[in-house]
């Protein structure tokens, strides 16, 4: 694993975390080569150097050294600079600012501007995209898996104790665990795991058998892409397939 | 008031509403003429036309006739139109969809895609910011005016039962309402706006003394511009302004 086109890259995970295996499809379809740092989940030092306290985090270097956080920046931002590559890592990552808003509840979170949207001058826009439509559709459809598709994989992970219990068993399997702190996360996590899940089926409005939502996410999906084309993409992937 | 430029708006507003009135300080800014359609906010029938049931809404007709919903996207659209005439409008509107989400509560919400970013190519950009980070800095203070200020009016609007009745005395003046339903909008308007403020004032977090987080606000905008310019735009007020 050597760097390539001057991008040195670290990606620091968990490696069962949904967002950053989209980060990792995205990665491997590209062809790109990156380290991995698998975070301590219970400790997280392996972060500590970052004010941003959450995985996925991609280090890039492509002649200065460069933190990109939230795993779409991170597709949107490197995306851009693979197609665009006289524009610098660094300004291509001006363009999705952090932005704090308060919720509803007033808590604060953290947003980023544009996070769905490449960077594109017309020329690169016309090559990339050359049904206009699809920019717009793969946009949204980047969303709906960050917003929708992926609140439903804990409650379908955590649906019963056995399920959560085997979940658990590989999450600690492949994950960065010491072999005491595996073992209780093993037994107490998937317990807390399956209380939680009950919560968020609820906050996220879920239906009763949440396996339900699952198969109408997944047939929604596959409608949306329809009889005539591969992928979201066409014949390839897009952004919105990874 | 004619059309100019090929250009005819209908403004569909409130007239005390914080958003109809951004659109408002932002075509009159631009000395664009437009038609108000004052509408009723019990009956709302004016825009029963639409599917979308909020104002503002801007008909905007440039050849063929479209509609613009959320003050955000209007403003973006019709801005980045001004600057590039060549891009129909129909094409700049669909780079700002509309996309459902799901709130950590299960409400479902809509936000529009880039809704703060004008769809400028390389050249407009350098013509229209010059200075790089002026971009992203109005990108995000339009984003804390519409996420973060609109939210410290009703409560400071509605503080004191007093005010309240005043608020709503100038409301129901400036407002389409019904003889009959000025008289009840006013009284019981003014006392469920006073109540429901007190909930407004918990949920979004604010300071017993909401005038406080007012000032505030406006202290740390006025910073944010600082000494040596005039607006957050520099010389010339940019959006985050308007």
């Amino acid at each position: 694993q050597l760097p390539d086109g001057g991008l040195q890259l670290t990606l620091y995970q968990y490696k069962t975390c949904p967002f950053c295996s989209k980060v990792r499809a995205f990665l491997d379809y590209h062809g790109l080569p990156y380290e991995i740092v698998e975070v301590n989940p219970i400790m997280r030092k392996e972060i500590k150097f970052s004010a941003y306290r959450k995985v996925p985090i991609l280090l890039a270097n492509a002649g200065s050294p460069l933190q990109l956080n939230d795993s779409s920046v991170i597709i949107s931002a490197i995306k851009t600079y693979l197609i665009s590559k006289r524009k610098s890592l660094e300004e291509i990552v001006s363009f999705y600012p952090p932005m704090k808003s308060v919720s509803e509840k007033g808590k604060e979170t953290l947003e980023y501007g544009n996070k769905y949207w490449l960077m594109l001058d017309e020329k690169e826009t016309k090559r990339i995209y050359p049904v206009k439509e699809v920019r717009v559709e793969e946009m949204k459809w980047r969303k709906w898996a960050d917003d929708w598709l992926v609140h439903l994989i804990s409650p379908n992970v955590y649906r019963t104790p056995r399920e959560a219990l085997a979940s658990f068993d590989y999450i600690v399997r492949e994950g960065k665990f010491g072999t005491l702190e595996g073992f209780f996360a093993k037994y107490m996590g998937a317990l807390a795991m399956f209380i939680i899940s009950k919560r968020l089926k609820k906050r996220h409005n879920l239906q009763d058998n949440v396996r339900q939502d699952l198969y109408e996410a997944v047939n929604e999906w596959v409608k949306a892409v329809g009889k005539h084309r591969l992928f979201m993409g066409g014949s390839q992937p897009n952004l919105a397939d990874l």
